[in-house]
């Protein structure tokens, strides 16, 4: 068994921000030099979110717009308490989730033609951090 | 270690549509002759979903409605401006997602008595593809 | 190739309970001695969670008034037929997701500094149970 470790470094301009990431997590791939196996992708932070999407910039749209409407910055959350304004991130990002599986296969990352990685930055403006593990063979 | 891939193919007839698989998933554990290990199912597109669910159609209805009253088929979503009409479907895979991990022990899915795993359709009616991916020994 | 398995029992006395288990996952990680590889932890019912959280009582009280107000607890649902009364925390569940991955990097979980993992009950008072699996070398 083979197993690669990579991590990607985030600070955003802005507080919340999408990234495709794909060429990120493709690189990790090809270095691990692993032809079947699995690639995790995660969020070293709860106020983030990594997750597979069309790379439509309507859509992409769409999906702030949502999440802001469920769960708005802004509102009053118990979580500031601590003295962070971030409740809003924590929620957005245990909806969207911080962490995605994808397969290897045949040294490439088997996912359909629409599908590329994104990260998802719901509190930005401060460093973040993002795994990428391969294992396989 | 050893590795297996399998592909399902779904054309559903309705535009959303929930279909258990569990026979098929479990079908390609065995196929894998893997004892302890993981099997990834997920979908290849990003307007249809995996999940575990229980096998009752009184709880898939519910989901069904939760999930249009949340973010109805229907209404205008700025991915339209490709020409789609599934802005609807994107959102309902992003809050089920398109994929889970199923544990794998004695040769078996290492799941509760009720677990069922299922493929949700929200954009039916046109191909599309499911990757079924067993890793372990 | 190594694997390991474990199996965590619950039993709260409230119907709706979140509950750090991340020293449980450790130790199974431990147990496994596994220096590179992934870490399952899910619940074996659609009706609790697995998820990786903050450990701040706050934004747990975030997440339940959240998750209570989307899909409450005391709404007819359809899933009630079967006699049960829990179709809230199917939908609790399918929302926060019953499943995670972790990554193992040196022996160790390769989490964020902040990054707690919990077993969220949304329907307790009886037995319940989450697997984990460790599986690399």
């Amino acid at each position: 068994m083979k197993s690669h470790t990579a991590y990607l470094w985030f600070e955003t301009k802005a507080r919340r921000e999408f990234i495709n990431i794909q060429d990120k997590v493709e690189a990790a791939v090809k270095k691990a030099r692993v032809k079947e196996g699995f690639c995790f992708v995660g969020a070293m932070h709860t106020s983030a979110a990594i997750w597979v999407n069309d790379a439509d910039d309507g859509l992409l749209q769409d999906i702030e717009e949502f999440l802001q409407q469920l769960v708005p910055f802004g509102k009053k959350y118990r979580h500031h308490h601590t003295g962070e304004d971030n409740g809003d991130a924590h929620l957005k990002s245990l909806l969207v989730h911080p962490q995605v599986i994808l397969p290897i296969t045949g040294g490439k990352l088997d996912l359909g033609p629409w599908q590329q990685v994104y990260y998802g930055e719901f509190d930005g403006k401060r460093k973040k951090r993002v795994v990428i593990k391969v294992i396989g063979e």
